[in-house]
């Protein structure tokens, strides 16, 4: 059985708040259980210098925890002097995600900045991240769209992201930090409104997997994915 | 008229709701109107190197901005790669105010850490935090106290803060940001429950000011301080 | 076709070649076509803080390209002042993978640095690495048990990795650099001996991929693979 | 009795010594009793990106001490790698007070920066730093009206810095580290020629402090302030 | 006699060889006995912004070590976060070196990077690093020749390096390591075809030496910066 | 002629003051012409890890500029965040300098960390460094000679060091700032009371030299650094 008693296949209890703070164009405050994330989404009129004059935007995301988000408290990276290697790894698997699903040219020489910030940690604070930002990002999108920046469809699909792990054997859906410390493999899965797989990242420390578990693995995250999707679509009516 | 349409001598609507995350042993979310700072206090069994073997504990603050607590974006200091001068400067008041009323050797070999993170900013972002961090604190003690690690009073008295300023013409109470850009002068006031005086730091960026409008900005803040200390009294019930 | 001329499942050329530079305690160069890796095993008598007194060693992995291993210049890390995010990102790879098949226990309070140095680079540096590292990490551990530094073997398995991806719309077997840099989704795996997965990492910055793309992506990848832990072999003889 | 002798109200021996290197355009060797500051003033056709095309110029600031201006080495901040907090601290707060009696739009498009440099610290080098810079400032702004290139009067009245703190009970004027080190209060005054206050920080490590106090403090400001005017009058002759 | 049985004025086994990787416009692979130092010479169309519009092009060179050329490893300087002095006193030397036979002004408002990346270390990383240095700048040179990029000869003779010491009373060419870590006396010479001197680097860390030293040095010097430049023009053929 | 009119082998005016701040246990204002260098000796009851329980003390040096020492203000290294290449170089210099007359086990396990400040920069700062240095260093020594800390003699001879160069042909002795810039050599020669060579630099940026032009140049250096360290005598008495 699991920590929290859920079934194998049962998501925590997810819910995606949008227009948190006054000041982005875009945002959400994502819990996945005791997990939560505040993402803002900041519309920004340059571009990085090595894509200037292409006629194509571009999508980025930073990444951080409050210090006090774990249970013992954790330096701040501002005052460490820069980011760790778990922070950019994570950072940048946010940004690809969701530039999958955009269409950069659409979007105009723009950028948009997704900031995932972890107010409290739990496990899969990367997945939660990445499904609240297609949220804040869809709403700057909306906001874009209402002031007329651009006319032609951005998004071409949603995206949401879900951990999976064997844990005592049996693969379970969307890892606490209980489940996730003691896990043999441990999965993220970013995957589209169309149960296509955009990221896959599967890590054995301790026992190696074979294909089979890495396809339950699969199925449990595209149930999953699917539920979170269905949950974009309520957040952002 | 003030922009907010408030009398003078009027606070923002201030609310102090305290245990917001789970981990912290202390923990405060302060609202000035619209500036938000969650802040959490965290004990840890460890000094700073240069106060070992003296039979005292330490109290130290941190204070960090969301990228998107600011109207435009501002750069994550993880990711600049260092803590801008204006952070390091209100940490080290956040710290030395709350140390003015804890009786260190009370609370013994230990180090609370007090982070202010700002949500959202809107003025009064470092009183805020003052403010809501004698309330972790506060909370961070009790739990100690339950747990018999400190038996003598640890915290002797109150510690709130409120900026003051002369805005056009007028001195009046907790600046928010569309008076404090064209405040002529600014002062910050940190007070004890008592009345007395823990720092005063007012600035004069165009006109200076007299010794008669100092009075009359501390006469604001007195008023002020009352209240919030009145706010922390109904929080901690 | 490809334009190396390969058939779809074809490794480039690979050699591994043992006990290249005089210092390092295990040494391979490992070349995968006209990428070329620099790899040693550095054995110290120290842990990192974390893992101190708990009876167990550490593999750990460090990252670089020299500035022109590739087509135009790239600045050198240590003139930046930091490792950048994709270096970060491929070295905690690296190290993973290794542990995956070491006892840490049976090695005891010792740590192994595998430095993979890029001299040349034309895509898949990171799966050359970890195949390379296996055959540096495995002749220190010879070069320990020579000395009598250990006894119950260490080595649990074989590691090998390599990078598939669909290019032009058919799945193709170790992607060079022309390859890659036109890739729809490019996928690294790390596979033990036995053709169990310790990793997987599949991306699709333009179109997501379907679970039938994985699993033939995945078939290559146990056959090149499976061909590298047979040169492993006849390298180590 | 005060450790040094002196009278409540009595500064230490204060020399303002004009043009002491050679190619500033201006400077100032200041001397508070054992404090001893060198300030230079130099003009650049420059401006910080955020103030270009505004038709106003710039004051800032920059502080140092060298290694062995304190009774032990401090480390070297260009060794350390960054600036400390209360470097930061201080050098923002002379610029801000040299700034409040520059008329900006008449210094034109250009930056004087004042560096402060400490080769001796016995306390009060903040305010030391301060009084001297204005009169390497008047140096330099005379240097710039010689060669015609300002016409209208840049500044507009003096600045002189003094701390004031409560010794033993005793409100004193100019505390030398043997006070301050000791003192329950301590506060810092930047004041102008005509007696208004541009700069007040007050601080109560130990023992908060009523307005009484801080009024008491004040009026010794005021005298000292008045006699550091006087003698940069004198000097500037 | 020399740990390596070498006449005093015997130079190690030296070998240069062109060509080594692919993308470079010029390389060099030397080798001083079992000091190995792979070195690219890099074009890059763009100059430092102090050099800009002059009219001349520009010689840099960037020196580095890689983790375990040497005998115990020595931490990256990447993961460090700096380059260490020694590093930033070799490059300095290389690129001043270099200069001094090259006609910036026939070479065009253009950069060559020098990249010097040891391999192996075992004593004259510097000097072996310089000697290579010329022979791939020469390759560049040949490459832009062979493209018209530069008509006007750019290079005004050879350069080559050695290190003579007084290794146990007897003054010794071309030090490995085991000579130079016990060396009373290490000089270094960079000298031109010629056997004009470029620069000369005499230390002595023990005893101080004499002029007479001083000229028996510099005389196995020119022996040795002879025989290394018939290398480099049997290498260039 | 050369610019200062001095004759060729005419040192600038030289003083050495002693004793010129009131903490550090030596200090020196060494002046060669317009070129000023705060030096002071701090003694530290501390070694750096590497040297820790061998029965010897260490000598080592920190070299900066004042921002405005120099005709046009140069950027504070300490608000760069790192020190440059050439101060890193230099300090190096001075510390090997001293360190090669002092007998490091008769010091004892003991830092004495030579602080070398520029305060106004006309050429030759390294060696007016060196030279101010050694009479810091002596005065260090005295003071702890007087509090019997060491019995046996540590320094064994003078240090002095001087730059020569070719200039309009004609080898001149101390180059001032106007002449350094021109010539077409220069070097510096670190030499010990007894004449002996402890280091000597020489770089030909332009024009290669020739064995004749170095020996004329080390003439020049041996009686300059002659006369220095006549100078030091009378200083130190």
């Amino acid at each position: 059985m699991r920590p929290s008693r859920r079934a194998p296949d049962e998501l925590r209890a997810v819910s995606l708040e949008r227009g948190v703070v006054k000041y982005a164009e875009g945002s959400c405050l994502v819990k996945f259980g005791d997990t939560h994330v505040l993402v803002t989404a900041s519309l920004e009129e340059r571009l990085p210098p090595w894509l200037k004059g292409q006629g194509r935007g571009w999508i980025t995301a930073e990444y951080g925890m409050l210090p006090r988000a774990t249970e013992t408290r954790t330096r701040r990276e501002a005052s460490a002097g820069k980011q760790g290697g778990r922070t950019v790894e994570i950072q940048r698997l946010i940004g690809r995600s969701l530039r999958s699903v955009v269409d950069l040219v659409a979007l105009g020489e723009r950028q948009i900045t997704l900031d995932c910030d972890v107010i409290q940690a739990d496990g899969g604070t990367r997945t939660a991240s990445i499904t609240g930002a297609w949220v804040a990002l869809a709403d700057c999108l909306a906001w874009m769209k209402s002031r007329s920046m651009i006319s032609a469809p951005v998004l071409r699909d949603h995206i949401a992201a879900v951990s999976c792990g064997i844990y005592r054997g049996t693969p379970v859906l969307d890892l606490d930090y209980a489940e996730d410390s003691e896990a043999d493999t441990d999965a993220n899965f970013v995957m589209t409104g169309k149960g296509l797989i955009v990221e896959v990242q599967g890590t054995a420390e301790k026992d190696p997997f074979s294909e089979q578990q890495l396809l339950e693995l699969l199925a449990l995250a595209r149930k999953g994915t699917g539920r979170l999707v269905d949950l974009q679509k309520m957040a952002a009516t």
